[in-house]
């Protein structure tokens, strides 16, 4: 870019979510049949986005956002800090999050069979419980995954 | 900040979507009695989260979007491109679509009594023919316009 | 995008910036011989980069930063409140400032001749004395004006 | 946030560049003794921004951009892909460089005393040979290292 170059602007995209196939999440980042569909994904700023199927008693592993990530629960009831369900779920369809940059989610736990839609700016980042990295989860392993599951 | 302030974390939120009320969105900037909830405001960045409730016939006046927005049609049919149906609405429940920085939407129009969320990066730009600026709809005109709404 | 597509990872890019020549700033939006050399365009995000060239006594026209923005005032001091010398310029090099999301700039002047490099999230809104705006310049109208400006 | 309350707008900031003493960058994740002064923090984003001082024959350990980076090098020449001088810096002053989300630099070296400004957007992540993460270095971290080293 010397001079620079006139960017061409960015493509809108849409996608009819019924027709695409649920597809297992990373067994290694999540337990009890966690699926998804990826719905897109923005390489430049390293933002992606997903829903989510998430039968009763299934969770994902510890994570961190890296960026902040919005969800929306469709359906059923979710806790971000664990799967005991002391009567106080942290969230029951229909609720709206706002997680922000750097949280922590020691485990995201599915009280019952739930549904979410979720914005992220920036990865996952997968830890063990000493705060290590074991996954990042960007916005180019999140389609690696999708692509991996779906052979697409 | 001179030297450097430690900056404090900002906190994340929750919101229990069926306590907030509908309120009507405004009339300047949509017809057909389009309401909203407004679910978040991010300052810094200048984004803002809402959903809306949106009857047959209802519409938003033509508008821009400045940086890029992300909807998740959970209900109904939605034309981005005007009212009219001629056998090929935009969008579908379910149905995701990315609005790239810069989309201009000459009018968008409900098919059949819809519902959708979405978030957005950056205001929307109100146009009117000529492509001058009605009104531009920031992170702070959207509180403003629901606090008026609300009175809270 | 139905099934997802894998998106290209973006380029990376580097300006020689010497090598680059100096083009006036659009005079609707400024005053006193101001020149720029457009650095990057980021089009899905609506970022821009650029370095301007401020001789004594030039202006920016009013204007609201429609998302952050961050100069490093490299030579040279500037008031983002006016031109008036009153002893207190807003920054003086070397000087890093941050203006938020909505900052509003009655009028930037230069103190003395000046340079600063600036990294911008979204337009900026040009503005008249009723807050009106005259001219939002997004990450397309940069390059737009770039090539008026170099034929290029 | 329930119902949504009412989120006040960002400051602005403003640092005198040289009041604020140049500190040692982390030993771990640099060598031949950099020093920096960390400018900003933008925790809703994620986002920071500092200036660093590059020895000649000091260098960064290899790292990953997490999301975009921009570089104004106002002094010296960098080689963001090792130290060998091979007739063929990456950068030299003044350059201006993008560096996209993901970018890969094996080792970033400075062929002579140089100085560059850069703004981030997300973490910088410090790999090893294999690609495994040694640390995360986030918009909490650079300030934690910040005060560590300033003591304030």
């Amino acid at each position: 870019m010397n001079p620079p170059t006139h960017m061409n602007p960015v493509d809108g995209r849409y996608v009819q979510m019924e027709t695409v196939d649920w597809v297992d999440f990373p067994a290694a980042l999540s337990a009890g049949g966690i699926r998804w569909k990826l719905l897109n994904v923005a390489p430049e700023m390293g933002a992606w986005t997903a829903i989510f199927d998430c039968p009763e008693g299934s969770s994902f592993a510890p994570h961190v956002h890296i960026g902040p990530g919005e969800y929306f629960l469709t359906k059923g009831r979710m806790n971000v800090r664990g799967c005991a369900d002391e009567g106080g779920a942290t969230a029951a369809a229909p609720g709206y999050g706002y997680e922000p940059c750097r949280a922590l989610h020691t485990r995201t736990c599915f009280l019952e069979d739930s549904e979410f839609y979720m914005t992220f700016l920036g990865p996952l980042n997968f830890v063990d419980d000493a705060g290590r990295t074991i996954a990042l989860a960007t916005r180019k392993d999140a389609p690696d995954a999708w692509e991996a599951a779906t052979g697409v």
